[in-house]
């Protein structure tokens, strides 16, 4: 996503040239250029596919809505496992509409995780609920804390459904250290995600996450948390960002690298 | 500030005809009015002044930026003792230019209030500690839940430092209930302000706040939070909206009156 000016060949190819050794796709593109072409591109570019995002969206009340949103996970956990991705991201959904509801919309998206957990398991695909900003709680995703997503996933066992920490949206949290450790502890941490906070925000929230590096957080210091947790899986960068996406997306690429490196890696 | 296109004169003349007994006052608009003047103009309408707002940015590292911040909010308690009212609502600030460092800063106020809760004791005034909506962790406010408040105010003695609930920036936060409950037991609720969560956000994020009953959350549960936690004062409706600035000041303060006793009011 942080490069979705670049087709997939053009993102496998930039990822060989520049030792990019794996890539987390979305759902809508891989849909669009076939998912079994999709899986053959990335094996044949050398690429592992980190995650796939996102699944989701569970907390409708009527039960058609409910019944198409599992179906429509169901879908997404085979397409992980098409792509062999080991790690579907969820996104828990906002509040229906009328509803003030938070901890039921929670509590729906717990009955869910009861019937994807074991159809994940039984494809070799672990579901990684991520928790969003606070800023997102009515319209987007109920789960606003590390603390309430790992609450979600310990219902479950570890291989079927654990977390995905994304610093834009745990960062102002002086309590996401600890969950990150209690995560760690369970093996729950099944996707680390790096973006960095810049303000103002724009309208709608959405496309404002920063190039690494621009912005409020010291993302070295999240790289250490998931570090000492014992994590050492991928590390995948997702930047929603129209400047970023009217720009050339190889020297996007180029640059997150290197952003990268500078200042998540070095002196760690 | 919900209906800051009116004077303060036409805002004396509203809320007397509509039986609003109270009124929460900017320093801004006071300042040019006059504070002697504003004083005079509400004691004499019969309006009490529930909160003067507000106070803090306190978080500057710069010593010549951190003195004129301290003497600027002598200043807000001064302020705050001519127009009679006991309570000065704070937002803390952002993070400095350059810094990453959350912690740092909420240490920084919390050295500041050190300083200004014996000055606002002595003038008649407490302190109230308003935590504001994660989404302003990094430019507004690095107090971002009522618990970091909390663990601030409690630091001094209750009468000198409180906290402020505002429902636009508590009503995600699942462990806030339960720190209403600790803030009643210490006497530190000084202030209870209510504003809708709508969405989309507008750019920047400052002025969506949404009319009671237009969004997201249950103000009613918020008022039964406060109730039980023994809190008996004012309650103010703050709404940053350019729609509502937009429309006619009188016809807003009656509409939001009317909001009040539907949403909030009516069933407790």
């Amino acid at each position: 996503m942080t490069v979705r000016q670049l087709s997939l060949p053009e993102l496998a190819d930039a990822c060989r040239e520049l030792g990019v050794p794996g890539v987390g796709l979305w759902r809508e593109p891989v849909q669009a250029y076939g998912v079994e072409a999709a899986a053959k591109l990335v094996r044949d570019a050398g690429l592992a596919v980190t995650t796939l995002c996102r699944g989701g969206f569970l907390t409708a009340i009527d039960p058609a809505e409910r019944a198409a949103a599992l179906a429509d996970n169901r879908r997404a956990v085979d397409e992980a496992a098409t792509l062999g991705t080991d790690t579907l991201v969820l996104v828990g959904g906002g509040l229906p509409a009328g509803s003030r509801d938070l901890y039921g919309a929670r509590e729906r998206i717990a009955d869910a995780l009861a019937e994807l957990g074991p159809y994940a398991e039984s494809h070799g695909v672990r579901l990684a609920i991520e928790a969003l900003h606070p800023m997102y709680a009515s319209d987007r995703c109920v789960v606003s804390t590390l603390t309430q997503a790992l609450d979600l996933a310990e219902r479950f066992p570890a291989h079927q459904v654990g977390v995905t920490v994304d610093t834009y949206h745990v960062w102002w949290d002086d309590r996401a250290p600890a969950q990150i450790a209690r995560a760690g502890a369970g093996g729950r941490i099944h996707s680390f995600q790096l973006a960095d906070w810049t303000t103002p925000l724009p309208e709608g929230v959405l496309d404002g996450r920063g190039q690494l590096g621009d912005g409020a957080i010291d993302l070295r210091e999240w790289k250490a948390h998931v570090d000492a947790a014992g994590y050492t899986g991928p590390i995948e960068v997702e930047l929603f960002n129209e400047g970023l996406w009217a720009r050339d997306g190889r020297e996007v690429l180029t640059e997150t690298a290197h952003r990268f490196t500078e200042h998540v890696n070095r002196g760690t």
